[in-house]
């Protein structure tokens, strides 16, 4: 069987999303439910989910498996999974995160951007590596079974995660640095150590994690996997597409500010280039992922690797690592 | 006028040490009011405090600006100054630094042994210096009139904080290391760099501080000011005893351990001594500041230079940058 996965997307929801998402033939997506969110806001998120699963029941339903992956196959639905883009909800307390566990979440970030309680984020100056309180954290998320991702760390703290996490990491949503020099893609080195250890990457299409942004081809992106498998294995390379269908421009300011700063933040844009960018015309949406399909194709990929990419790696990363 | 202050003191509060403190002659002490607490939290430390004020208010009342040390000093009563051990109450957010600053908060240090979101502590194995927030709260901290406290903080952070900061920064309760090697213990570097930029250091009493612990003497206690005052200017010198009187054991494990962690933590003690130290017979209350004076005295310190270190150098850095 060959699932098809989206292991990151942020987007503004509505039944449209939900019906490109199946007509994209998606049996899971991993949904972002925090960025700044404390513990109390994000059951406030975690609501309005409960309210999509009721009113779109014929499209998607909670996953909280790899089994939900299957069957979300069988019944021509989307799985969706919950996860963080920061430690946010768990404020400082580690008692949260079995709390946090048990409300459905299966990926957490220990870090978004700046530095965390737990973790540094890659737009710091400096990078300490995981905390003492990350240490005792991923400990815990281990124990419970929460993912450990580390998409928006810096890198020492990344290696550092990779070290100390008895299981695998995921990073579900970046690219190599070798591709396209942003802050937030990966270093050669962490995509050796993250394959070693049986972790995965999910590659992005957000435009400001792409050689050439808005503008750049299906053929670089795929070349840029085939490059990414040489480094890491092809097995542990799936998609995470960062999409953020029908966001207002206010959504992506407030991912940069939240309310840490009197300074406005541009993050990977600029005062003149402040809005969400816009996608390339080869993956608008998620039914990009048949575009992806035949780029690799050119390039000679075999079918067992393309569906791995597609979908298949994610699936074997949920199955044994989620459970 | 010379005026006595404790610059740092965490009781169980009740009548007898409030009276102790006003036969020590104290006119003024900074407590605090928040380690790990967060905002709503904080503010049922202040109703507590609110009804001591009313409930003793032959003995202390609030202090918000050195005009109420010179009141206290007339009245014969103390005034009571709030600060905070870490930036838990602010949680993420810079707006709340300028309401705590209207609760009356006039001390907060960034970093509580551990990594928070601002700086990082003493206790973390890396120090990445003041983050992305940090830098944007310590401006936010000189505009509302909060001084930067570095206590608990870590070396390269506390030089970062003493960079970035407009106004001096204080270190309210710690020792200098040259003395006793203790990582709460401050460098010469930083103490020069300190006296430097007009800051101040509170010489801590608590045991786990001192050269010796509870055996420390009153003459190593003076000789160690002495050296402290030929690196930065006996004018950057007070007192911030650290004084927990009547805390019941239970408090120094929440202090160490809040709810950061699973794995028991004895921060600077041990499993076989993890309670509070007992104090040195010299200072077993704020009382001990006469035992202090005439140390001071004994080793050459002239009037202007004992009455600085007992409370006058605290008093003008109050006049300075509280206000």
């Amino acid at each position: 069987m060959n699932y098809r996965i989206d292991n990151l997307q942020y987007c503004n929801w509505n039944e449209d999303i939900f019906m490109i998402n199946r007509q994209a033939k998606l049996d899971a997506v991993h949904v972002t439910i925090a960025y700044h969110e404390d513990y109390d806001e994000v059951q406030k998120n975690i609501d309005e989910w409960k309210a999509y699963f009721n009113r779109f029941d014929e499209l998607i339903f909670q996953g909280k498996s790899y089994k939900d992956i299957e069957k979300a196959n069988k019944e021509n639905k989307t799985a969706i999974f919950f996860g963080f883009q920061n430690c946010s909800p768990i404020e400082d307390d580690i008692n949260l995160v079995e709390a946090v566990h048990k409300m459905g979440t299966v990926f957490m970030q220990l870090s978004y951007n700046n530095q965390s309680l737990l973790a540094t984020g890659c737009y710091e100056e400096n990078d300490s590596g995981v905390t003492r309180m990350g240490k005792e954290v991923i400990k815990e998320m281990n124990r419970v079974g929460i993912i450990v991702d580390m998409s928006h760390s810096a890198e020492k703290s990344t290696l550092d995660a990779i070290d100390i996490s008895e299981k695998p990491i995921a990073i579900t949503h970046a690219n190599p640095s070798f591709w396209h020099q942003a802050k937030r893609n990966k270093s050669e080195t962490l995509l050796k150590e993250l394959g070693q250890s049986n972790g995965m990457i999910g590659l992005s299409l957000y435009p400001h994690h792409l050689l050439n942004g808005t503008d750049c081809s299906l053929e670089s992106f795929c070349e840029m996997i085939a490059r990414t498998a040489d480094i890491m294995g092809a097995e542990h390379i799936g998609i995470g597409s960062d999409l953020c269908l029908n966001q207002p421009d206010s959504v992506v300011d407030w991912m940069r500010n939240g309310t840490w700063t009197k300074t406005k933040n541009y993050g990977e844009g600029s005062k003149d280039n402040a809005a969400f960018p816009r996608q390339p015309e080869w993956f608008k949406d998620a039914t990009g992922f048949d575009n992806i399909k035949n780029g690799l194709k050119s390039l000679g990929f075999n079918k067992e690797e393309i569906n791995g990419v597609l979908g298949n790696n994610w699936f074997n990363f949920y199955k044994n690592y989620i459970g």
